[in-house]
């Protein structure tokens, strides 16, 4: 049989390549995997999200057959409201996952406008050309699978995020008999989660953190609060048995941590034990030592509820000497300065706070060194393109897909935008597309490019000085000003700084009034005023603000 | 004998509370222990360094007896050229650290103008009415000491930075007996390191580095690269032995690095194998294999010798397949993102990078808890004030305290600018300085305020929107304008963005041209604007971008 060329083409994401949306290509169609956020870097001054490049997605829409999705955490549906307010594609999750996709559908509106369908683990889906066969993996959220895609070219897989956790606290251990069976079928290409490449052996189930909350709560005498991220269903689940168990009533504070829990609870996927979950008015009437809150701001985000307790903000919950606050995630890399603020912060109103490595209140969701290869030589596929990494991660992937024997030369390392083509010749990049990545400020997604992203760089290291001149259009000499206002700069209200300005002030004004050889050009004078202020103020101060001259003819 | 109060001020530092400078009181005379700089945190945009309070300092300066430093690390002498620069007071270091404070003096043109004197261990030193005892103790420098300062009040005790080293790179292991003697003399308050005491048990000894670069050097066929902090001599030292071992000629690439390097050489505390360090432009002529370089870096600083190795801007070293990078740190908080990007880029070039967690090739110079129980147990200090720790630092230190047998309400939590007394009655806050710390800014001390950050990072979110407009002063009616100049918030070069500044201006054109009941004043047409526009914008993106108007009347 003939067939067309196989490709994939790692969309969106910054850094982690592929981590939050990969396409794959057959001929003339198109499959997206995951359509995931990412949260800015440090510094896109002003940026709320990062998502997938939509201008690139809107030109291929007439090409793309659906989007299929790994599981229900931010970064990897946190786009799909985005991606679908300008493309009607349909998307195929498992339940849960669609579920916490409906919860983001009736946020941005499009609930119903859109097609939603159910995929069932081990039940293949024919999706244009593309026979996509859903496997269950275990990662910190339930109902969390791959993807086998089997095309007349071969067989891709997609991981997803996993680990093997041999005791999942929901539902059955890692699907290996399927793994295995999809392995001797024959993988062309394994799309892997790397992301835990630099640990070696295997990660702790899930299962721990309740063994580790039982001990914390058994004998507090005190009200604790627990803070993880609010898509963590099974940490949750975990939290709320040991509540159950040792007769505390749980709220769950937030207002994401209240629709997916909420949802999840709907869908079977989250047990509340009977008498255990109340709204917060309703447990604040409990004795503290009755009490659990489950709340969000793991990662110190200002407007979380943790950050606003922390800081004293938090119109119902105060903080206060005898509470327990245990923190049950990791930071993000970039966040470990506003969690550590957080905690300095719940200490000093005098709760205990506990986190690691106080104690094991957290396990990664991902596989380390030997479960990678694990799947790797259940697999057994002919090409890796590693995909959930930054590229150190990669790197180290390719080494140690070598030393369980995939040919050095089989393994691709992808950037962002590469189209990687899967042939008889072997894996390579055949060609590179532009896509960038959007950046999602406020409301306008998009709105924020390079320019603006420089601009504001410059403007948050020495602020702006703004001289503002009004000139006679025909003699050219100064009718008012110049004025000159500093933001960000330095604080012209008090003294030195005055004085600095008052003497630019003056420079500027001789700049102006300085004899012409020619008829003087607005242009001209614009550029002169700039340079006048910008070198007087670098000769003084060796800063370099942003120089805006406004310059007005009359 | 009748005694006066004794009393300890932290200074300084951002949130370690006293690590970088700790003010002694004794009646009417002071002893300044430490004089470092802090790193800025994220949101001090544009910020170099941090540097304790200076106008506090000079204000007591005539009071103040001297300055006597723990050890030669930036974090504890890098704020002394400031201080200096402003108060004659002289200083008081062991022989390596002096050396690496001249290094400091002579860039600041401070040298030969001000006090540098020498301090032996184990000699007493009478400054003032203190009586000052430095003693031994371990860390990733050599000739680190710690303090204790005789009053007739009771003895205090610095410890400086500490770990217990029990097989010391340079020098003899920490002086156990002198510890103990000074414990049994009896110590009124301990002012203890506890930046590791969230670690359990001990921290390994600083010569596990060198076995640690053997095993990764001993058989690579190509350059090898390592990165630390240039005031870490010991660490800089182990990798020294280790290329004479293996026959390679070093470089010492970066100014802090050669300067250092050479200051600790010259004053013996750091050995030059015989034919082994050369100048950069020499080591380039030998065989890759036999070249070893060891630059700053370690912080993925943007100006640091690995930064511009790693984004293929350094003028001398391009990295390539074959170099072995080996990062011998950890990322102080905060960094860990340009860290991880420099790895990701120097493996992009194709270089091999080892870090933790690969390999073992950091140490932390800092005890971990067992060792500062062990400080606490040969000290039996009455009082506590931990002071080189964060918050929850602190309160982790009065808790191991307690388990060794220190009363809670005897650990005293500070903050900075709180004056702390020990007296009969305990030991107490008595009063406190609103001493803030300084932000140096390029070349300007202190010339960014509260007002001025606060108006970066207003700036650097949504960017700036001017308004210029020139009034007619007698009739109000617009002569030009107005004109909208947008820098850091939309492109307007752009279609959609052009059209949103075009209804803008008609707004505030309609807004000037509005009839008024009364006659019109130029404030209240200034914020008439300022509103008018940031209304519509609020409205039309959900942004808040700074609004600047210029009214110029003719």
């Amino acid at each position: 049989m003939s067939t067309q060329p196989l490709r994939v083409i790692p969309l969106g994401g910054v850094g982690e390549i592929g981590k939050n949306a990969t396409l794959v290509e057959y001929g003339d169609d198109l499959l997206l995997v995951d359509a995931g956020l990412k949260f800015p870097e440090e510094e896109m001054l002003g940026i709320d999200l990062v998502i997938p490049d939509l201008s690139f997605l809107q030109e291929v829409q007439q090409r793309l057959r659906g989007i299929i999705i790994t599981h229900g955490h931010e970064d990897h549906i946190g786009a799909l409201p985005y991606i679908l307010a300008s493309i009607d594609v349909p998307v195929y999750a498992t339940s849960l996952t669609c579920g916490l996709i409906t919860v983001k559908l009736k946020e941005h509106r499009l609930l119903g406008k859109r097609k939603l369908e159910p995929l069932v683990p081990n039940e293949m889906r024919e999706i244009g050309p593309f026979q996509v066969q859903p496997f269950r993996v275990t990662h910190s959220i339930p109902d969390a699978v791959g993807f086998a895609i089997h095309t007349p070219a071969g067989t891709i897989v997609f991981t997803g995020d996993f680990k093997f956790d041999q005791t999942p606290l929901y539902g059955p251990p890692p699907d290996f008999a399927t793994l295995a069976q999809i392995g001797q079928r024959g993988v062309l290409a394994l799309l892997s989660d790397c992301t835990r490449v630099e640990k070696a052996g295997y990660t702790p189930s899930e299962r721990v953190i309740e063994r580790a909350f039982d001990d914390i709560i058994r004998d507090l005498p005190g009200r604790v609060i627990i803070t993880t991220f609010a898509s963590n269903i099974t940490r949750i689940q975990q939290a709320l048995y040991v509540a159950a168990r040792h007769g505390r009533k749980v709220a769950l504070v937030g207002r994401s941590m209240e629709n997916n829990c909420a949802i999840a609870n709907e869908l079977h996927y989250l047990d509340f034990p009977e008498d255990t979950v109340f709204r917060l008015d309703d447990v604040r009437r409990f004795p503290l030592n009755e009490v659990m809150l489950i709340t969000t701001g793991s990662q110190g985000e200002p407007s979380s509820v943790l950050s606003r307790i922390a800081s004293g903000d938090h119109r119902q919950i105060k903080a206060m000497p005898g509470d327990t606050v245990i923190l049950s995630a990791t930071p993000i890399p970039g966040n470990e300065e506003t969690v550590a603020r957080t905690i300095d912060n719940l200490m000093r109103l005098g709760s205990d706070v506990i986190y690691e490595p106080l104690a094991d209140v957290h396990v990664s969701g991902h596989g380390s060194r030997e479960e990678i290869k694990l799947m790797l030589n259940l697999l057994r596929p002919r090409y890796c393109v590693p995909v959930h990494g930054e590229f150190r991660h990669l790197v180290l992937y390719r080494r140690l897909a070598s030393e369980v024997g995939i040919p050095t030369e089989n393994v691709l390392l992808a950037e962002i935008g590469d189209v990687i083509q899967f042939d008889d010749v072997g894996v390579r990049r055949v060609d590179h597309h532009a896509v960038g990545s959007v950046l999602v400020d406020g409301v306008t997604v998009g709105g924020t490019n390079e320019v603006v992203l420089r601009d504001r760089q410059h403007l948050s290291r020495d602020g702006v000085l703004i001289v503002s001149v009004t000139l006679d259009r025909t003699t050219g000499s100064i009718i008012a000003g110049p004025e000159v206002i500093s933001r960000g700069f330095i604080d012209p209200s008090r003294n030195g700084d005055g004085r600095l300005l008052e003497e630019a002030r003056e420079r500027i004004r001789e700049a102006i009034e300085e004899p012409a050889a020619t008829t003087v050009e607005y242009g001209f004078m614009v550029s002169k005023v700039k340079e006048t202020l910008s070198d007087y103020i670098y000769k003084q101060t060796r800063a370099r603000p942003m120089v805006l001259p406004v310059i007005t003819e009359v």
